[in-house]
């Protein structure tokens, strides 16, 4: 008898020895670029380093409601010493006063107005006094540029705003509008094609016939491929015969840049999947057996440098194993961080043991509540990967490390949040 | 002269008690419902509670790879005492054997499928040895539903798989699609108008004349409300003239769930745009200035129970009011959970002091860094709330209570990531 834990598998390899194996294996190609207005722009990565070919602002602006005058004037103004000032204009925002302030002279400003020219400084309205129509006191000396707003003080000519691979947010698009960028150039977005394996799946549009089961993962897959801004591609359900496998992998492989297939690659009595994808094109399947539950029987391949993906069959598997492996290959091919993790992480203590086996990294499902002491973190009960019900009822995800075995109770965990807390 | 640091307001509200005056004032409205396929649905908020129709699994399936017996024929077997069944079929995913199990009798199934009539257990493959084409040895004796997926083990037919208001994710689709739901009920998308208001502004597309700027803001604006899963409507630019405020914010009434103005509103030389929002309808401006910074001259207001939210025209403030004001809000009409955090939180040590002022809660931007001994929080230097720049420059953002007066040098904080840090 084998080690029964194996299921199968010669030798289990960790995670980033898999992802290891697969990046020194396969050659990525990097999405072609394209020009995109900036309004739909968000989300997507930069493919291209920003400079901006204009100061912003694009002229000295008053930073405060006040006078602008000349600092050198000013000197030694005071509560005590009041100084007078002559006030020959006003300078709107959005139109430049063509009056030039001169000695002992100021021009009435509100912020954001231009500066007029002559003025280097501007006197808040707080520190002023209207004498009549057209003199003020003020009670504060001025240096220059005291309350001015410099051109080019928030970006300089020339200056690189945004960098290659940058994942566009909103203040990224209120930069492009700041330098007067209307289109920028990004990566085309990834197609990744997502296939269903297995004699006992039925589409969701077709009556259940006896012995038959929905499939699940083409909906789930595709809404992952969706959430990390990629287009899916559907490519239905393929029954347990190679030919049938070949064809839609292979339909796969031609049309999108990433294939995921669910299904198929338990070593149990065939293995149609891996040998399609051996049979399709080099160099096949690169790591098959990975140390972790669920998705020990994840595979990494690819055929002619193209990734395919081969998750469990098991719903909550095929998650786990679509987070571990295409988002860092995404990441790769699109030249962004990996860093990303897509829930907020907080701590909390264990209610109860968790069983773990030593050499497996494990992804425990558990339920947080906030108690006055700090956060709970509870197991949800499950007898298998298939139940996709215990990842709707939990609301976090804790990862044990391989060299662990299980989790005490009272232990302290990193919780990585599935769901916002109720509050 | 006044406390300058009051910028004119007679006195600031914290942002809770504006937002407490905000909802107290205002009757929001539930957006109507809409019926989509669940393959539209991600990210949608669900406007009714799902009750399964259905067992999941509809059928007792085999859990492992091995052969369907009856448990009470098993017993005292072991590898010292091996027991001999006779195989009498197969019971192959997606079809049904139509063979029953008698005593002593067994059927090849592999996991996924359906169990055969009389059979209660599977006996996992490697406890078994093939004697020849129809008997088997099995070396462990098994209890009643041992490897086996029982019907409605997952969901129970009834049971109720997703709660009302529920943000819908990967794995909800994927439950809804196991129940077989095909289409569902969420809420209509909220529609929040933008606008952006001052003589200075133009529009990116136009030609940028001596004294104007560019339009930010509502670039910005437009991708946060994007961001939140909302469709933006785009008000344009209104002069500083009451009544181009008062007609396009009117339109925004009249068209979206929520008006965004940005500028006009600091206490300066006029305030037009609340005047506008006071005249437009009831109950006009709600809570105008804020114990905040940047974005203290921020105001909430309604006309005729429409939502309308005023942020000041500075880039960074705009934004961090939309953060502010605009989410929880957004929140309160769907009824989902504020708890959203935008970004992952981390624990980093600040590279030197920061100033902050007692009353205000300040939103400061940083820089993080990963070093061996944790993540160090460099404070973005800047002289304004006007400096986009800063927003690109920073990957973190801290929240200084009103109750501090600034951060000293290596005071450990909490960081909201704006991006994902580099490796």
């Amino acid at each position: 008898m084998r080690d029964i834990k194996m299921k199968g598998f010669l030798e289990l390899i960790s995670i980033e020895e898999a992802l290891e194996r697969f990046f020194s294996s396969v050659e990525l190609v990097r999405p072609e670029v394209e020009q995109v207005e900036i309004g739909d722009a968000l989300g997507r990565v930069i493919a291209e380093d920003v400079h901006s070919e204009w100061d912003v602002p694009p002229f000295d602006r008053a930073a405060m409601d006040g006078y602008a005058a000349r600092s050198d004037d000013t000197v030694g103004a005071s509560l005590t010493n009041p100084l007078v000032l002559r006030v020959i204009g006003i300078s709107d925002m959005g139109r430049r006063s063509d009056v030039a302030v001169g000695r002992f002279e100021a021009v009435r400003v509100s912020t954001g107005a231009p500066m007029p020219d002559g003025a280097d400084s501007v006197i808040m309205i707080e520190y002023t006094h209207e004498l009549d129509s057209d003199r003020i006191e003020i009670y504060r000396s001025l240096t220059p540029y005291k309350n001015v707003s410099a051109q080019g003080e928030d970006v300089k000519k020339g200056e690189r705003v945004l960098k290659n691979s940058t994942i566009l947010q909103p203040h990224d698009i209120g930069i492009l509008a700041a330098v007067r960028r209307r289109r920028i150039k990004v990566l085309k977005k990834l197609n990744i094609a997502v296939l269903s394996t297995g004699n006992e799946l039925v589409d969701l549009r077709e009556e259940a016939a006896s012995g038959k089961i929905i499939d699940i993962n083409r909906h789930t897959l595709i809404a992952l491929v969706k959430e990390i801004g990629c287009e899916p591609i559907d490519l239905g359900i393929a029954t347990d015969r190679l030919e049938d496998i070949k064809l839609k992998i292979g339909e796969g492989t031609k049309s999108a840049d990433i294939v995921v297939v669910s299904g198929g690659i338990s070593v149990g009595i065939k293995d149609l999947v891996s040998e399609a994808v051996n049979t399709l094109g080099k160099p096949g399947v690169i790591a098959h057996g990975i140390s972790m539950r669920p998705g020990m029987p994840s595979a990494l391949a690819a055929v002619d440098n193209k990734p395919v993906i081969l998750t469990p069959g098991n719903p909550v598997a095929a998650i786990i194993a679509f987070n571990t492996f295409v988002r860092p290959i995404v990441a790769k091919i699109l030249g962004i961080s990996t860093g990303h993790v897509k829930g907020q992480i907080i701590k909390a203590r264990m209610t109860r043991k968790a069983p773990s086996q030593t050499g497996l990294r494990t992804f425990l499902r558990v339920v947080i509540e906030k108690r006055d002491e700090g956060f709970l973190a509870e197991p949800v009960r499950t007898s298998g990967a298939g139940i996709i019900s215990s990842l709707v009822r939990a609301n976090g995800m804790v990862t044990i490390p391989e060299w662990k075995e299980g989790l005490e109770q009272g232990e302290e965990v990193d919780v990585e949040l599935l769901r916002p807390l109720e509050r």
